[in-house]
């Protein structure tokens, strides 16, 4: 049984062309038997959505929560008796154990979701194009912007509204339902040593590093780009460590080689940046898959020993906080392949450190 | 251990003012322990949000997924050996066991989570009237859009972005940080009759109806509100759907006594339908709860017997779906107060059916 987890609209690509339903509690899954029909276990008010899907049978249950949990309904209703499920929420598994005469919880669709199709990575591709213009319409209007005293919270309007228009007028009618869109996050000054820093009303000062991390999605598929610019002329010390971030990504192209496990590319990465001293900056790991989800598994983290395979989806963003002082990130969206890896974020490639600049 | 579960940045009003951080993969929980000070137990890159928050002591680990899973960690970390927990993946349950004395899985913050405090309904009443103004300009604009020739998508963008526009001018930097936007849903004719229908690019037709369901969220507290309206005059007919869902919202709002299991609420609301002899036509319960997530317990539907207490929040929703032919839904956001329930989103009571109408 196969659960999807992102709180969004989307299409299962990997499994169903067109399936579209609303992700919320009402869960929607797929039983896939070794042999025989696959069949969509969703709620009555899913039914023309799944019943639009070519090649899949279908059995609805009525409500959420219901008098039996969904999940325990869908064990009683599919047709195996030893069952994998990728994921079930612990006070369930007891009853979900006597439901079946086997149950196990693995997500047998892994290896398929993280090697994605040529059709997935189109979609990421084209994502990543609208994520790099959101930067670069930070660069080209935000020095004015930044003149005129706006905040955090305007450079991001400005720049993420300007490509979300962008994104909808190219690909809106096409991916109706689907989710498309625009995630900007934009943070400057001291507070950029904040990881995860909410986008406030702060006016960027000159010397301030502003981090823009962006998201886009297309067609229920997830890609980042992300740059810190400087306001006004950046230092020499501001410029090795946007050397630095340079070379730890570098460093994880070169490790993302077939069979190397994840948290050695990660390992590899960060040691780049631990080489020039700033081990006691970094706060996370180097990146994450993106998919269907804009984090997903496989993890470059410690923790995670999935071999690499030409197909998986990363972000790499090295990061460097230094409390009190300033923060740094730079994100990229790197495509695996069979040949070696592709920087399918341009806007770090184009912008060497010296140029990311708002001249005030 | 309690955790959160809606995909957006949030301040957990019930327990900790100014808590702000990022939802994903990686845990983000609290430990409440009987006597002593509660915790934050938080990734690393989560350490300033969690230190800003006062009276609580904070504790971080590594990353996710890491060499032990955060919530092992938490469990292994936090000073109880007798531990409930709100929610737990399945995979992990006998692990946790083991790191435990006794391991409940109950949410034992869900009785503060359903009972709203005073500033968690200022919020969810504001956010309210951000949702009525989507309804109020589609109902406004329209007619000139659907002359033109406009589509679903195109209604949904000009009545959406009118209101986020507001509100984000109203409340963007006393909010900056938490989810506050608006989120749509239009679709029309036929199409009416898919209860989770995408918004495509099709144009609304005469006689046709258009369901629109407006969320806003606001300081991370979420509000709805709904209506379908008719382009052109509306038939007989069409006029009775309308009357049997208003009744069937009074139904709601009488059932809504303290005491009475939601279930029964469900039961006695969408009895009205039946008795209207739309029995046929019913695809969903009556509502769910709202606050800190879209959706959240306790739940107007089969299967939910938490007696109805001041202080809740649900959404009423009655829908009639009669596929080939149309259909309908209209969603009011009721709160149970003290002395009886408000209906805090007031498009449907300023406009009763028969000014429902797009006139073209």
């Amino acid at each position: 049984l196969c659960s999807y987890t992102d709180r969004t609209q989307l299409r299962l690509n990997t499994f169903f062309a067109r399936l579209h339903f609303v992700l919320s509690e009402i869960s929607t899954r797929a039983f896939l038997p070794v042999d025989g029909e696959a069949e969509l276990l969703v709620a009555h008010l899913e039914l023309e959505n799944a019943e639009s899907v070519p090649g899949v049978g279908v059995r609805t249950y009525e409500e959420f929560p219901g008098d039996i949990p969904p999940e325990l309904w869908m064990l009683r209703t599919c047709s195996g008796r030893r069952v994998a499920i990728d994921r079930l929420d612990g006070s369930l598994l007891e009853d979900a154990r006597s439901e079946s005469d086997r149950l196990d919880l693995v997500d047998h669709a892994r290896p398929e979701r993280v090697r994605k199709q040529p059709e997935e990575i189109a979609l990421i591709r084209e994502a990543t194009t609208f994520a790099d213009m959101v930067l670069t319409r930070l660069l080209a209007e935000g020095p004015s912007i930044v003149r005129g005293g706006g905040t955090e919270a305007e450079l991001m309007a400005d720049c993420a509204d300007h490509a979300r228009t962008h994104l909808l007028g190219e690909h809106g009618d096409a991916f109706a339902g689907t989710k498309c869109g625009i995630t900007a996050s934009v943070h400057s000054g001291p507070r950029a040593a904040l990881p995860h820093g909410a986008v406030t009303s702060r006016r960027p000062q000159p010397g301030d590093p502003i981090i823009a991390g962006i998201g886009c999605s297309l067609g229920g598929y997830h890609a980042e780009s992300g740059v810190t610019l400087v306001v006004g002329q950046p230092t020499r010390a501001q410029l090795d460590v946007m050397s630095a971030m340079a070379d730890a990504t570098a460093a994880t192209v070169s490790a993302l080689e077939r069979g190397a496990p994840c948290a050695e590319v990660d390992r590899a990465a960060r040691d780049v940046l631990r080489s020039a001293g700033l081990g006691e900056s970094l706060r996370h790991r180097i990146g994450h898959g993106m998919g269907i989800e804009g984090h997903e598994a496989p993890w470059l983290s410690p923790g995670d020993a999935t071999p690499v395979e030409p197909g998986m989806v990363f972000s790499c963003e090295p990061g460097v906080y230094r409390p009190g002082l300033d923060g740094w990130r730079t994100i990229d969206t790197l495509i695996v392949g069979p040949e070696g890896v592709e920087v399918a974020s341009s806007f770090l490639s184009h912008h060497p450190p010296e140029r990311r600049v708002l001249a005030v």
